[in-house]
């Protein structure tokens, strides 16, 4: 039963960490450039603040995940993982949400305030940034899942002591 | 030595709940109208899904600590709390963190993306907006502590049992 539990941790983590890289490094490589009235026009996830932030945070959350991978269960670092992984889940939330209030004006605009929605002109750069946000989501439910299954083994063993 | 914890937790929750409550009222009465070569222009926080997403969420936070207000000091239902004030962290950084990157194009615009800048046509409204966002701040602020200082509580007695 230990095993099987300490199998998928694992296999939840291998996710955590594949998620994460990739939306790094699908969002990293979003680029398009195309001409509009003989005017080039380039889309990059560098010119949008909130996207940058979603790189960082997602590349911080990998290197995180991938060093989580290599540590001996019996470490005493677990205890510090429980918070390390609450604190990563508040950072990716923040981040994807920042990316997604940004992408949701990029593909729809906003009418009152006079932008206009840019995923007409540069398609293929609005769907891998599509694809970044999705991969970053499945990421973040994993580490919500993570972190609550921690919560559920750290403190039942108190609660069945204090009834 | 406990009755001053619970004093200190009692305002920190106290704070959480006014600044929770004015976000939301704040950014709920943000409204100007201004007119620009004879065309009416009106800002308001409903025509941003983000801003909407904010005042919703720190509505449901500030309902959530009114009631945990009154939750007599003895309940079972403190066990439970924690793992709200969890969720609800999480909200609260989700719908700030959206909230703020629309804010920031209003204020600075994205010249790449040719979405200009509003700030300077509805400045009260922006700087109602400002005072939403920096009343949420406080909120998330407050209740990050009250959640460090739960899981150090509940973590705690189980570094000592264990080592």
């Amino acid at each position: 039963m230990a095993k099987i539990k300490r199998i998928c941790t694992f296999l939840l983590r291998l996710i955590a960490f594949g998620t994460t890289l990739a939306a790094a490094i699908v969002m990293a490589t979003s680029h398009e450039t195309t001409s509009l009235f003989a005017v080039s026009f380039e889309a990059k996830y560098t010119y949008t603040p909130a996207f940058k932030y979603f790189v960082i945070a997602n590349a911080i959350a990998s290197v995180y995940g991938f060093l989580v991978l290599f540590l001996p269960s019996d470490s005493l670092l677990w205890r510090l993982v429980v918070a390390m992984d609450a604190v990563l889940a508040m950072l990716l939330t923040s981040s994807i949400s920042a990316a997604l209030a940004i992408a949701q004006v990029g593909k729809k605009g906003n009418s009152h305030a006079g932008w206009l929605p840019i995923c007409g002109q540069v398609s293929k750069y609005c769907n891998q940034v599509t694809g970044a946000l999705a991969a970053g989501f499945v990421g973040i439910i994993t580490y919500a899942i993570l972190l609550l299954y921690a919560v559920h083994t750290v403190l039942n063993p108190l609660l069945v002591q204090k009834t």
